[in-house]
């Protein structure tokens, strides 16, 4: 045991809620070695109802609580709502990068879309904030955005009703989807952690020519970049099984099963923590 | 004008939304003369996810917020959760009766009941909470009482996505009614001021034997009770039309169309407070 022991950098997926283990999902899957904590403010949880200022304030006090307890390389901020309005005060708050969704996901489905046609999924506060109108035309000014608020799919994803062929989940998710379908949108944004549950029934509903463009697959390309550079420096893990590990506020009954569905697999180490 | 106004009393209804619009529009239609002021939590809406001390917290809020500005002869506790734990702190704040939706309502359901099999459905937090199935059993030892969380229910009322041959309803309240009904309930409380929108639903799947037990009804007495009072002493209102202004603390883009969903009429003077 002469070698000196390489620092870990833990990458923090911080959520609203259950939602961001969809992303945090993804990443486990592209980056099965990555180092991992992941925060989900299930006591405040949804904060699609809550001011800009207040959920600045929350998504502050979750990445302080994270960098005191891990050795932070990167901050995910993959809750939407967060994101549309707290990526810069974050930044400034951390001395390492913080990436949100909203960007990452409007550029590339800015760059996906053949006809300009983008529509957004989302919860009625996302889609009432305007963040992601105001990305994609960053991202690509004159672009066709249509946005639809879509307050079921975050019940029925923590139902678990998913099943493409469920009546129910065949019901609700064409009456949001078939009117985009219906004016050209040919590139569909899941604006929603939850939504990538419902991305079959999704799927089903718009047939094969749509491109769906959900928040896990946008942010891994700058999640590798920083992985690749924890790996090359002084960051690489010795060996060993990664680090992942799991912060809640509030551990409500029934959550261990619900977060399972989320992530798709077991949950580890589950800590109750007072931000 | 030589006759001394007399005093006016209004009744205080409080919701952490626009859900208890269902209970003062029952009010409203029983007594069509009575001074009401309603009081809807909307910045800090849902309660259901939120401990008992913050609940109480924000329901002593909105209760000395609408004493300070109505002069209340009785102040109705319309949210289910908020009845569930913080009535008697409420009532211990205020120097006039304070009634929750609980209590009478399960009362109700209770004495409804032929077979003594009562359904109970509601948000999870208030199925969870177990204060449906304490106040039944307090009301009658030995009831057997069936809770089945109901999370589409509000998003599907807000949307107002209610028809009863609405396939998309119809599967939904299918979903969550018919076990119950299968299992021999003979009577169903509505938990949540929500529901009430769905009632023409619940009633299509549940068919005409089943009881339907809701909270305005419930409170009816008590409100009548109290109304009478004010008419036979200092408080009957000389003449013109009554009081009906609503307090809310956020006004959302769309609210007075749900809103107005839930009252079943036009929305009057609608004013935004700070608690």
């Amino acid at each position: 045991v002469s070698a000196r022991e390489p620092s870990r950098r833990v990458v923090g997926v911080f959520d609203s809620g259950v939602g961001g283990l969809t992303v945090l999902r993804a990443l486990h899957a592209a980056l099965p070695a990555l180092d991992t904590a992941y925060l989900g403010d299930t006591a405040r949880v949804p904060y699609g109802t809550r001011s800009a200022d207040t959920v600045t304030r929350y998504a502050l006090q979750a990445a302080r609580f994270l960098a005191s307890r891990e050795p932070l390389g990167l901050f995910v901020i993959a809750c939407n709502t967060a994101s549309a309005v707290a990526v810069e005060a974050v930044q400034a708050a951390l001395d390492v990068p913080v990436i949100g969704v909203i960007t990452p996901t409007a550029e590339r489905a800015a760059a996906a879309s053949r006809a300009g046609r983008v529509g957004v999924l989302g919860t009625r506060g996302l889609v009432l904030s305007g963040a992601y109108q105001r990305a994609l035309e960053r991202a690509r000014p004159g672009l066709s955005v249509r946005a639809q608020p879509c307050p079921l799919f975050v019940p029925l994803a923590e139902e678990g009703w998913t099943a493409p062929d469920d009546p129910v989940v065949r019901g609700v998710v064409a009456r949001y989807v078939e009117p985009l379908v219906a004016e050209g949108v040919d590139t569909l944004v899941l604006g929603c952690t939850h939504y990538p549950l419902l991305e079959d029934a999704i799927r089903a509903a718009v047939g094969p020519e749509v491109t769906l463009v959900d928040a896990a697959a946008s942010v891994l390309p700058a999640v590798r970049a920083v992985a690749e550079r924890f790996a090359d420096g002084a960051g690489a893990r010795a060996s060993g099984a990664p680090l992942r590990r799991y912060y809640v506020t509030d551990l409500p009954s029934g959550f261990r099963a619900v977060a399972e569905r989320f992530l798709g697999g077991a949950l580890g180490e589950l800590i109750e923590a007072d931000l």
